[in-house]
């Protein structure tokens, strides 16, 4: 077989073209477009008409009340971006300047960058074939050589340093394995937020992702299943928690009729009202949109099967996936022709990208701590996304 | 005269709603509320159309370019807001974790904490009552008090810290002494960063604010004079330095066509295309808003004229200011009247606030180090923004 998959090698660019074609046709197909086919005009003019576009408006109580109810949250709370959303979400779990936060090597460098901001490190760790995210049975073993539990606290044991927090990311929509992550994070003291900022749309045992931590993040960017321009959120189900979020993201300021006291250092990561009245019409929409990308899933599959050595990555079990960005896994015997792929696609008017570059490759993380990284390494070599829109079928 | 004023004390409150109403008339008015008259809707339009509304778009490049032809800055740097854009601004300044950045106690907590996210202290500095910004005759007073020039840099004597950075703040939309400023920075060795956040469209003999430092930046928030929702920008005329302000504000990410390669630990604070488009139309109507804020001016100084011991703040000389904010002062007599003035203008349906508390009296900086203040303290006991919006008259 790996012989006949090594023979295939020249012939799986032409291949891969052809199975993408078959589906979406011989036009120019970027990697991911939004659609605005609900409410969208209407409310961003309504958001006009009432000249609230700003950082207070009904649209944005509204959008934060429609992604609690959608995602079971009891709280969300909508700021600029996902990034704004994890630095606020990663400061509420605890994290401070000299920590170190337990990172996906395999990630978009948000992750790592908002650790970063809070004065803390990235620590990486690896992810797991079955669901591409972080993989709980390694760092269990990983945390049992390295770490060791002091006064309720978890310790690097070759830095010194406290490791506060696991920062788990539902790569490309799919959930992780949150059952053993949040065993681990039980047993290891750490706190537990999810980066969601990919999955919106994805259930975990029938309950959303972001959802399970004890914060969860969220993203709008363009690029997302639904989009508000840029924007993104924070779920927490705890309220006292949720009010001291709004507090924080609201540059700090404590409720009066006109005096300015403000009592911390705070951010200004408001989401406009102009922005949620976009997110308000797109999350109408996101059943639509679900239903639409799972069956380009379905679609790809069938396109698919005739191709050795490449794998359509499908939902892990137990779970449904939004299918955010659909993944095409190359068998390892063919990983070196990943660079030819991408150029006959992109050649081909088809957009397609590799996974992100590992982020302890990074040049401002090359110093942070990192665990055996064998599967992420592998991975990296070996995605290849694919173009995912909601409307290509 | 004092004695008068003192028995007027009583009728001020009155006094002043009377003469709000005289150019307002009897209807409720917010502070300062946007106005969309122009292409705001089509732009917005266009933008969902295109599906460009997201961190990539021709508005984003169009509101950059237009922001750099009307401030004569060379290079305009669109962010999420104006908190953003002071945070890079302070960054590419040379701020370092540790530093002193000498801020106005008199203005927004955003130029406080814009310092603070760099891991630097603000320094409160006094303004002086010809500007409402920052004094630089006193200032220069206070520095050859407690600071020495060691190789080119303006070290604190008493902290033994780097004094890095100066950032006066155009208050209300007045221009400060620039000169004054410029000449005090040279000598003693700081970086000059503009707070433009409120004076969009105010000119310094002739040339716009914001243009003369290092960098500048400016706020498009829902009260400002224009907006897109949230958004702010950084003017520079470094080319080198615009380039650096783009790169980290979009995740300093490296050109490529789908490696993600980011160079050091950048930020998410690229302004979407939706908030720009927004922008562009705003920007068009800037001149007609402008004229009639001065005509607002105009009409409340006629009003006021026959208020004693009430000052309609008038633009500096050689300056042209936006009026964002129109200002009363009250006489120091009156000081304690401000209160009773502020309930019965708001209970009379008209939107008043007094200055922001002084920084230095707000908790995240009572540690800071600060100058004498006696002409901010004043003010913040004396200010009031009465009614400001563009289409009052």
């Amino acid at each position: 077989m790996n012989a006949m998959l090594i023979n295939s090698r020249n012939q799986l660019p032409r291949a891969i073209v052809a199975a993408i074609a078959k589906v979406v046709g011989h036009r120019p197909v970027a990697l991911h477009e939004p659609r605005f086919q609900g409410n969208e005009r209407t409310y961003l003019r309504e958001c006009l008409d009432s000249t609230f576009v700003s950082s207070v408006g009904p649209f944005v109580d509204r959008f934060e009340a429609d992604l609690a109810a959608y995602t079971g949250a009891r709280h969300a709370v909508a700021v600029v971006n996902g990034t704004a959303a994890l630095h606020v979400a990663l400061m509420l779990a605890g994290v401070q300047p000299g920590d170190e936060v337990l990172v996906p090597a395999l990630s978009f460098v948000a992750t790592a960058n908002a650790v970063c901001y809070c004065g803390a490190q990235p620590h990486f760790v690896d992810s797991e074939l079955p669901t591409l995210g972080l993989a709980p049975t390694p760092l269990r073993e990983y945390l049992g050589e390295i770490a060791e539990q002091r006064a309720g606290q978890c310790i690097n044991r070759r830095t010194g340093k406290v490791i506060r927090a696991l920062v788990p990311m539902h790569t490309f929509g799919h959930p992780v394995d949150i059952d053993g992550l949040m065993a681990l994070a039980r047993d290891f003291n750490l706190a537990l937020v999810e980066d969601a900022a990919e999955s919106l749309g994805s259930f975990y045992k029938g309950r959303h992702t972001g959802g399970f931590g004890l914060l969860g993040t969220l993203s709008f960017n363009g690029n997302k299943t639904i989009t508000t321009g840029g924007g993104g959120a924070i779920l927490i189900n705890d309220p006292q928690l949720a009010q001291y979020a709004k507090h924080l993201t609201t540059t700090a300021k404590l409720a009066h009729r006109w005096f300015f006291e403000h009592d911390e250092v705070g951010y200004n990561y408001r989401l406009p009202n102009l922005n949620a009245a976009l997110g308000c019409a797109q999350l109408e929409q996101l059943p639509v949109l679900l239903a639409e990308k799972r069956r380009l899933y379905e679609r790809y599959r069938e396109a698919f099967a005739g191709v050795p050595g490449v794998y359509l990555f499908g939902e892990p079990d137990g779970c449904s996936s939004n299918y955010w960005l659909q993944t095409l896994l190359l068998d390892p015997v063919l990983e070196d022709a990943r660079d030819s792929v991408l150029t006959a696609t992109n050649e081909a008017g088809q957009m397609t990208r590799p996974a992100w570059n590992l982020l302890p490759s990074l040049l401002p993380f090359r110093h942070c701590q990192r665990a055996p990284l064998p599967v992420a390494e592998s991975l990296e070599r070996r995605v290849i996304n694919i173009p995912s829109s909601s409307f290509l079928v």
